[in-house]
């Protein structure tokens, strides 16, 4: 089903977009590929990798060695939506990661503060979660294209996203934050309740556990999970369908949607605040040093971080 | 599990009831079966057949060529409902095809505003979505028997249904308005979120492209898909037995349910709002231009719907 | 994954628990057990049986000879949930049954007001609904461990409950109040309504028919439905892991979930009303005289219960 013809409803100017993208220094890294005969744009954030085909652009994320959102990638995430939503060609973000492993691992716990200020600009808040929130509210299609693990603020930015597919041997969900004795402090514990239900919801959340791609559709964490191999061509395909149908049915359903079923900013701003109480918390800080010791905001020793968390002493 | 034994309880003297349904004109075309060694009754309207069996009406639609949803069919349902509802003795209504391949298409595009004028004298609105609302808030249970292609305005009057059950072989669902570019006009919206949740509700409108029963099942458009030899028998054996419990219980279920999970009539008034906004412009026009020079409006063009309106230029 | 250490979080003084529940005379069937090398406690009331293990309390329910909802039980219910959250060393609550083919069967309908009493004591209302409604805002976390039939008051028991899991082989749910012409009158419409969304929350209500495990996991019933032999297992260790988790997590996880899904007590209300004015009349008597004569409210009888219902003449 992938569309490889150019499109000629959005017969975009590519190497116009291109330039959009980025700051001065990284449209030095910006490079043209040819791919099966599309001509494709490339162009590199510090922390994100962009290509645009036709009126959907391919966000690849890239921040080494695990894909933590820390300060670099919440700026550049900040940046690219800026420039994305004043792009009238961008129609479509697709969010994929460069780490087999890692989609999104978590917040940088040792610099919480520091990562919300670059959203500031962006909402007058600093706030990771009215960052996703706005992402949820743009007239911009968002699709994220999940292979690895996804945890904490990486689900709720995945959650934040307009759809969600998921590879199903790879993929992993973790909203792990109450085994910290916090709540998920950037809406997802607000999305979680509306898609998943009251009792699903509890069990992911006080479990603190890692769920596979299988039981996340099953749950309603993800809308689908594929089979790896696949995924990559169905996203693409969908993406670029999405992409060509008139922009008006894409905002008036956005809308509508977002009227019934998007959590209120307001919510978002409580759970916020409840977290950041929270993560203030001597007993906070002591459940933190003792999961560093084992290994937690490591490549390495997250890979089965559900165990992990439930082996603490 | 089919009830084959006539209800002791329910022991609705048919030939009444049949007098009930239909315009005088309609009436000629009554005609008294016996099925099974049940008594059965049917009578016609132009663009439906309806057949009474006890306390339940299976009410099918036969709109030739593709059971469009035109002037006639709305006048028709308009007009059934009313009597169904006046009627004691009707307790539930099962609504089927009498077309394999055609459940209802959708609206018929080339009179969108004539078809809502026969629903003035049901709800005093021209407006089909309303329809489908006081279906939804009918004291008669309401189960659509899903086989073959239901989309558009066609899978927003199933959502309003009660329940909706469909041959896992045959039926497919399609929510495409998006593709022209308007939001779906009848409560389709409303509903889907509710029942799929921000991220599959968004998903199956913005790419406006065909879903099967399994899918459909997974998702919550319908209650189940079933397997297309079964259907019938469990869809009747459903109904009957609905039928014989206490109508109080009916009442009061649906009533409680309506009042959390119903969208509002007004919701439903401003998608209907939008859709005809939308469906004034100069690109739904031309949109709809291009999709009927490809087949779209024709029973065979529109075997693979979803794909067409990929395929457009 | 079954957790068999002691914790050191949570090295709780087993014997002081252990005195905090029963009245007197249940403490003398007080036993203590050496489980694979786990100090267990156990104490009884005339209808549970509660045995601790660290912060988490398992609950067996045995009110012969089906596990009826009567006063008997709902008084040891109100004691237990005041004890145990009276007990700072108690975080987790899990209910099983004592009898494999009854989780509990559904209210003693002979008994309807007298049941409700013991309530008053805890909410100041003598409504089950009002008792439930408590459970689902406590502090302390409930999983309902499912084996065997659970319907009616049952069902809505479970459903108040945070968590739910199901034995794929015995477990069988069911709504039928309906089938009695009356509404579900302990939040069960409430909670089916926005767990399942309103076409499957009517068909189960008003079909008040029998569904098992695997169709209640499908449907959202439930969370997950597991084979027998493994739910044991899962559901101790899911229970033990979670009670480790610092409380402060539990409490503000609990208090924002329920902001958005849990019914509002006045809801539940308005259904409890709604069933009792029902229950009061002359139709519903008779519905239940024909019922007790085919068995209802009886072991043998109720082993089918879906099926009899939809029998009665």
């Amino acid at each position: 089903m992938l569309c490889t013809k150019p499109s000629h409803r959005w017969n975009t100017p590519f190497i116009n977009i291109t330039f959009l993208y980025g700051t001065k220094s990284n449209i030095l890294k910006m490079s043209k590929e040819i791919n099966n005969g599309r001509e494709v744009n490339q162009v590199h954030f510090d922390t994100l990798k962009v290509r645009n085909e036709g009126a959907v652009l391919f966000v690849e994320i890239n921040a080494p060695p695990m894909n933590l959102m820390g300060p670099e990638l919440v700026r550049d995430l900040v940046s690219f939506i800026q420039q994305a939503e004043a792009d009238d060609a961008a129609q479509v973000l697709v969010f994929k990661s460069g780490d087999a492993d890692y989609f999104i691992s978590h917040v940088d716990v040792t610099r919480i503060k520091e990562n919300r200020e670059p959203v500031m600009k962006l909402t007058g808040e600093a706030s990771l979660g009215l960052l996703f929130h706005y992402l949820s509210k743009s007239r911009l299609v968002t699709i994220a294209q999940i292979e690895g693990r996804v945890r904490g603020v990486g689900s709720e930015f995945v959650l934040a996203c307009d759809m969600r597919f998921a590879a199903l041997e790879s993929a992993i969900f973790g909203q792990f934050e109450p085994s910290f004795g916090v709540i998920p402090g950037a809406g997802g514990a607000q999305h979680l309740t509306r898609l998943l239900g009251r009792g699903r919801a509890l069990e992911v959340m006080l479990s603190a556990d890692d769920y596979n791609a299988e039981l996340g559709e099953r749950y309603g964490w993800i809308n689908r999970a594929l089979p790896g191999r696949e995924l990559d061509d169905f996203v693409s395909s969908l993406a670029l369908r999405i992409s060509k149908f008139p922009a008006a049915g894409r905002a008036v359903v956005k809308e509508r949607v977002n009227a019934i079923a998007l959590p209120p900013a307001e919510d978002i701003r409580v759970d916020s605040k409840l977290f950041l109480d929270g993560a203030g918390t001597k007993e906070f800080q002591e459940v933190m040093q003792a999961a560093i010791k084992r290994g937690f905001q490591t490549r390495e020793g997250e890979l089965d971080l559900g165990r992990m968390m439930g082996d603490l002493p």
